[in-house]
Order: C-alpha cells, then structure tokens, then sequence
C-alpha cells in the first residue's frame, strides 16, 4: 500500500472512533441520565487518548514524508495537508503541558460553576491564573512549531488561515461603526410597540413546527434528528447529525430560532463532501465557517419579514389550533419580537447589534492576556471599563454577569471567541452573494422555498469541506476576502432603513 | 506494574470501549435515523476490530501467565480466571474462519429477512448451510482448545460451565411433563371466559404506567432509561442501563409485561458489584442467568394475582383516568388474559407453559446438527415431525412461521437457544428459595413492595458478578444444582391448582 493510502486507512479508522465518540458526546449531552456520568467521562477520555495515539504514532509521521513525493489529485493533496495539520497540532504538544491543562482546565471549570453562581472572583482567579499561564505556554509552544504570532497560534487551532491582522481590522470597523448606530436603533425601537403573544406553547407542540421548519430549511430527517438538551447544539456525524434545542413553555420565540440555527450547522455537515467524509478534508473547514451557516440560516434568511410572513401561519396553527387576525400574533409583531434590540450584560442574550462587541471585548482581552500585556488580575477593571465604553454597561463587582458569564476561558479555550462575529460577517457576506445568484431569493424564502439558498450553499461552502483555505472560499463564493461592509450593511437595512 | 495489575489496567481500557460501544448500539436501535446505519456499522465494526486486537495482543497472555504465579485475592483469582477465559476464547480462532464467518453469516442474515417473508427455503438453504459448516469448525477449534464436547464448546461461550449432558436430563424432565400437562391446561382454560379490554392505551400513557411500575420494582432512573425500539431489548453499561419496549396503541397487555421483562435484565446490570464493573468478573454471569432475572420478574414476580392486584387500579387510572368495576378491567380478568396458554407456531410469541417446547426442538436439532448427526437438508422433515409430536402443530412448507422464524441460526448463534429454559428453571428456583428466606414475600409483592426480593437477589446474584460458577451460584443460594421441580410446581400451581 502506498504511504499515501495507509494515511487514508488510517484516519479512516480514527474517523471511526470519532464517529462513536460524537454519537455518545450527544447521548451524555441529551439522553444519559445522571448516575451514567463518572463511568462515561472515564470511557470518553480512554477513547480520545487512544485517537491521540493513533494520530500521534510515529509511522504517521513517516508516511506523510513519503506520499509528499508521490503524485496525488488536488483533493488527495488537500487531504494529506490537512492530515499534516492535525498530526503537527497532535504532536507539537508536550504530553506533561497537555496533561496539566487537562488537570487544570477540569479544576477550573468546575470551580467556575460555583463561582459564577456566588459571584465569587477570589476563588477563580487564581485557577484561571494557573489556565492562562498554561495557554501561555501552549502559544509558545504552537508559535515556535508554526512561525505564528502568540494568539494567532491559537487562533489557528479554531480558524486556520485566519490571522489577528485580519481581525483587528474588520473588528476596528465595528467597533467604530456600531456603538453609534447601537444607539440611533435604541432610538427608533423606543417608538415601537410590542404585544406579548400568548397560547399553548406546549414542548410537543413546539417541537413539531420546529421540525415542520427544519424540513422546509432542507434539513435530511434521513440522516439527523432533533432532541432536547440544557444548551442547543449540533453534534453526531455528517451522516448522521444531531441537533438540540430547549423549550420554554411561556414563549416558542426562542426554541423556534434555536431550531433554525442549528438546522444551519446540522444542514453544513450534511452537505460536506460525501467521498471525503472520513479524512480530515472532508470535515468542516473552521469554527468561524461553522458558525457563518448558522448565522446565514437564523440572522440572514430567517430573521426576516418574509420569512415571519411563512412562519405565523403555521405557528399560528401549531399553537392556537387556528389562524387568527390577533394584532399579537401578527407577522409584523412577531418580528419586532425577533429584532429587538437591547444593551445587556450577557453575550449568549445579545442580540445581532449588540453581540460583536461582546466578542470584541473578549478578542481584545484575551489577546493580551495570552501576550502578556496583562494579568489576570487586571480582567475585573478591564472588564468593567469596556462594558460601559462600547455598552453603556457598568460591571463593577458584578463578575456573575460579567467576566465569569462564560466558560470558555476557564476551559482554556483562548482563540475561540472571534470565531462567532467572524461567523456573523462571514454569512452576510455569503447571503449578499447569493442573493446576487438568485434574484428572487428573498421571495422564495418568504414562501418557505430554501432549495436555491441551499443550492447555493451546497456549492460554495458545504461541498468544499477543508478543500480551501477560509480566505480562498470567501473568494471564489463572493470575489473578496472578508469584509466588514456586508454586515454592516445587512444591520443598517434590517434595523433603520427598511424598518 | 504487576503482571496483574496490568491486566487491570488493559482490561478497563477494553471495558471503556465496551462502554462507548454499548452505547452506540443502543442508539442504533432506538435512535439512529435509517441513513446513518452504513457509517454506523463501519465504526462498529473497526470499535469491535480494535477491542479483539486489545484482548488478543501477545502481552496478554505474558502478564496472565506471570500474574498465575501471584498472592491473589479471591475476587482477583476469579477475574484472572475470567480474563484468561476472555483470552482464550478471543485467541484460539483463526482470523480466516472469525472473518469466513463474519461474511456468511452478514450474508446469511440478510437474505434471512427476505427468505422469511417469502416462506422461502431453497434460496436459504445453502446460506445457512455454510454457516453451519463454519459453526462445525468454531465447534472444533473451541473443542480442542477446551476439552469440551462439540456443542458444549459452543454453548460454553454462552453458559460458561453448564454442558448438555446437564442439560438432556432437566430437558428430559420436562419434556415428559409438558405434553400432557398441557393438554390438561389447554381443557381447564376452554371453560375461561376473557373479555376484551379497552381503553386510551396512547404511547405517552403506556409508558408512564410502565416507568412507575420500574420504579416499584426498583429500577434505578439516576443509572438508566426507558425508550423504543423494534424489538425490547436490554443494553447500556452497569452504570446506565438502557431498555426498551415497544407500543399497541390498541392494548397495553405486551408492552407494560415487555418492560417488566427488561427491567429484571436492568435491575441485574445495576446489582453487578460496584468495585468490579470495569472488569471480567465484575459482568453478568451468562446469558442463562440474565435470562432468569428477566423471567423471575416478568413470571414468578409479576405474572401473579397478587401483582395484577397491585397493578390493574394503576392500569384502570392511567388508560381510563380512574378506577371501575368493569368486569373487563377486573385483576381477575387481567391475570386471566396474562396467563392465557396457546398452542402456537412463533417461540417469542409462545407462553411459558408451551416455550421450554420451542426451545426444546431447537436444542435437540442445533445439538445433532453441530455434531454431524444430521444435515441441513434434514431441518425441515425433523421441525415438522417435533412441532406435530411436542405442539400438535404442522409446519409442513411453512417456513416463515417454521424453521425461517428465528433469526439465531442464520447469525451462527448455536448453543444459544438452551439458555432461555435454563433462564426459567433458574428462575422458579430463585424465586422458591427467594420466598423461603422472606415468608411475607408474594403478599409484599401483591402491594407493589420489591425492597425484600431485591435485596436476596442483589445478595444471591446481582453482587457476584462472575465470582461463581453457574452451579456454585444456584448451590450457595438454593441449596442445590439445577432442578426441573422448580418450574414444574410453578406451572402446575399457576395453571392447574391455584386457577
């Protein structure tokens, strides 16, 4: 066999290991009952230090040595790239840094649970210390194999290809752009009325339109389905994807948009190349990507008033048995619900306006955190200084709401918060051109008809899996890199213009 | 590391895949949407791949035969022993004959379904023939390597211990009994009136009764859940037990009696002994045993008046809303439709007074047929003699509800069969000393109260694991080996004395 084939054999297998291993990542998260949790936290951990040790085992190293001289198709090459990728990320590391941030990243997060809840930043900080030095040593240790910068080390891990560079230019763009119009938006929505919509918002009622919407949206019930968890998610395998939602009895407005969310993500791995779906190109190409087709489904084609004029009816119908001229149940109400825009404390809240500067702060933060420029210790004042600088929100000795809100930096996971605006702009960006393929694309949405969107989509970013780098699909799909203009645009007609 | 503190750490690595794996199965049965099955089962089957390179690997036998020489714990001497039987059992078939086998009988299997369906027996044929062939050789290779006779290598895979020779003579017994008793059941029961019962037997109300009634048999909910699938089944891992059942909207008699059936498998995975889970001798006993859980619970325990006194106030609540005095919804009428005997073509559709005959008929054959005596070409001539001479039922050119109807034969599943009576004789003898050692046990039964017999089962069986032998566990907690006279008194009362 030749090098190149024993690497596909190979990853082949490893890919079977991750199938099982993101099929009982979603039963743990939607389905086991509590008493199951030690003795699967130990199976999953002996299962993804056996996949490291696969990924990692010398002979792997060899082999991609070998088949760079041999002839291989683009898609092969783009394969045995990636390959290299993951098995330079898997290997560049020290197993005694890996197993302290396991150690320490599993105090952390532990501890954050309490002390979110009992606000309490004496007890997390020095843990979150011990997280940030170790990151700290992380980006060293992925600078020198890669020649980035600190962060970018980082970031590379969540969005390849992607620099800070990049980022601190399209973020500079918001920032300066959106506090301003924030507050001209605040303005024109302080005129508006909104009715509270009520009827029987039952969990079997909203799960039935939610699905009856995943199937118009295009989701394949052939290889997927829809559960429950604590926070909504998309996992399983692309043939086989699985996505949550949770339900509100008082209200549908928030499981619903939940729903076509993670449709977005679950619609992406269903349309990843099917001859590659066991190597590494065949994956999902990054976070950010992940995100921008969530984004495209729920911000950009269904946010909209003409899918609100789709969706009443049938909520209508779902949750009062009856279609009704109640002004509360009106499309226009319901989609006042959805836009509304307010100044907040907490980022998974935000609405489209305010949520990039959540992210900003986060990305300006942990940048120089991870670069030394600060400590630790200085996150409470910063925190709190550019929450009322880009939010007119003060968060002084209020960490429950404010630095302690999220669990990604006490998981470690520095380098991922950018991803989600650079979603966001990426699926304006995407919708834009698609929009400019399809004429009639937001008449056909309003109609519930999402088969060119998917189109679309299938061909400029779901077929392509990790085959292009993010820079090189942003410009084949829409002829530019990415650009801040596209979103800014799509939130100026949304919540100005077009109101 | 000692040689058997390794074989510690390497068997609760193979038991952490076990665990995913098990996982995974049980969500393929009652999860999976149809288009992941091909993904599916090629991850299974390099998980399965893996765990038999683990079990195998040369090591194995270095550390056994090294940790032979060590100061050992009882506990740790059984598990020696049990992890040597795993490796004995996993290294002494060549891998040409593990993968002839795993062809013919994926082969065989598929066309089973269709060959069923058309009552067809030439295509079947030379399939199953082939099987047979293979299972001939298994027979052999496991002889040699065990001492044991042809079959009873077979079936020593699944009841580890117990040979034919134990088993002819309580068959023998039972099958000089059966006949006739039954023909004086089946003219006792010709004078019992049934009246059909009706009410909303909806799914969501059906498994409500039947998770109330897991919880007063002692399911435990925080290690365990209930869901649906084709056929019942219990799966999952000691620490979360998985079960499932299956709804007629038209009656609840099968599906509530069908969870009672698991959860006696469930209560016993959740029993095994705690410090031992991760281990060989922490498993069930054999599938005999397992098979008397189920059976102690669904016949001896629940299929009584006492039960149905207990349970049809609950039933008359849940599909009627509140309780009656029809005559149809009477316990007595209820225990009348539970304990209704048939003389019948299909062995899972059978009662427990005309099953040990089905078996019966199986073993015989399936015995003869591994030892050369016959041929499969003999099989349809001796399953229409047997059925006629032990059921008074022809299956001549019926083969969809003749020899067609079990999928074991074609899976190469020889020496299965014999387990399910043994389960039930196992099960009346439990049961009769479990009511020696807790005089007030059928009247604690009768108010929904398990507490008692739990806690003998636990004691007797659930907390060895595979510390005993199947003949040393039923001596120590019945006082002696297996007994037809058991089940034959339970039969008798149930059907003749007590009616």
């Amino acid at each position: 066999m030749s090098a190149y084939a024993s690497l596909e054999t190979h990853f082949k297998k490893i890919n079977d290991l991750a199938h099982v291993s993101a099929i009982a990542s979603w039963d743990e998260a939607s389905m086991m009952p509590v008493g199951g949790g030690q003795a699967r936290g130990q199976a999953m951990a002996t299962l993804s230090v056996l996949m490291h040790e696969m990924v990692t085992q010398t002979q792997v190293g060899d082999w991609i040595a070998e088949a760079a001289q041999a002839r291989l198709s683009a898609w092969q090459s783009a394969n045995l790239r990636e390959i290299g990728r993951v098995y330079r990320e898997a290997t560049c590391m020290p197993s005694d840094l890996v197993e302290a941030q396991q150690l320490a990243t599993s105090k952390s997060e532990q501890a954050w649970r309490e002390c979110r809840a009992a606000n309490d930043w004496n007890t997390m900080k020095p843990l979150l210390a011990e997280v940030v030095n170790l990151s700290r040593r992380e980006a060293e240790v992925r600078s020198s194999a890669s020649d980035l910068g600190l962060y970018d080390a980082l970031l590379d891990t969540y969005e390849p290809d992607v620099r800070s560079a990049q980022l601190d230019e399209v973020f500079a763009d918001l920032k300066s752009f959106l506090p301003p119009f924030l507050d001209q938006v605040l303005g024109s929505q302080a005129q508006e009325t909104l009715l509270p919509v009520t009827g029987d918002f039952s969990i079997e009622k909203q799960r039935a339109l939610g699905m009856q919407i995943m199937g118009s949206l295009g989701f394949d019930f052939e290889h997927g389905r829809l559960d429950v968890s604590h926070h909504p998610f998309c996992g399983g395998v692309p043939e086989d994807v699985r996505i949550t939602t949770r339900y509100d009895t008082e209200s549908f407005v928030s499981a619903i948009m939940a729903v076509i969310h993670e449709t977005g993500h679950a619609m992406y791995e269903q349309g990843l190349p099917k001859d590659w779906t066991s190597q590494p190109v065949g994956n999902a190409l990054s976070a950010g990507t992940h995100e921008s087709q969530s984004l495209l489904m729920e911000m950009q084609a269904c946010r909209t008033k003409e899918f609100m004029n789709f969706m009443t009816p049938l909520a209508q119908r779902s949750f009062l048995g009856t279609e009704t001229n109640d002004p509360a149940w009106s499309a226009d109400n319901i989609y006042k619900l959805y836009t509304r825009v307010e100044k907040g404390f907490i980022r998974v809240d935000a609405d489209e306006v305010t949520y990039p500067l959540h992210v900003i702060l986060r990305y300006e933060i942990e940048k120089d955190l991870i670069e030394g420029k600060i400590e630790v210790s200085d996150l409470p004042a910063l925190w709190h200084e550019k929450m009322t600088r880009y939010l007119g929100v003060a968060t002084e000795n209020n960490y429950t709401d404010g630095l302690l809100q999220d669990v990604h930096w006490p998981a470690g996971l520095f380098g991922y918060f950018p991803t989600y605006t650079l979603g966001a702009m990426t699926a304006a960006q995407l919708f834009s051109s698609a929009r400019e393929s399809f004429k009639g694309l937001a008449g056909e949405l309003g109609q519930g008809n999402f088969e060119n969107l998917l189109f679309w989509l299938r061909e400029n970013v779901h077929s392509k899996g990790k085959f292009l780098s993010y820079n090189d699909l942003m410009m084949q799909a829409t002829g530019e890199t990415i650009n801040a203009s596209y979103f800014k645009n799509h939130l100026k007609e949304r919540y100005l213009l077009n109101r």
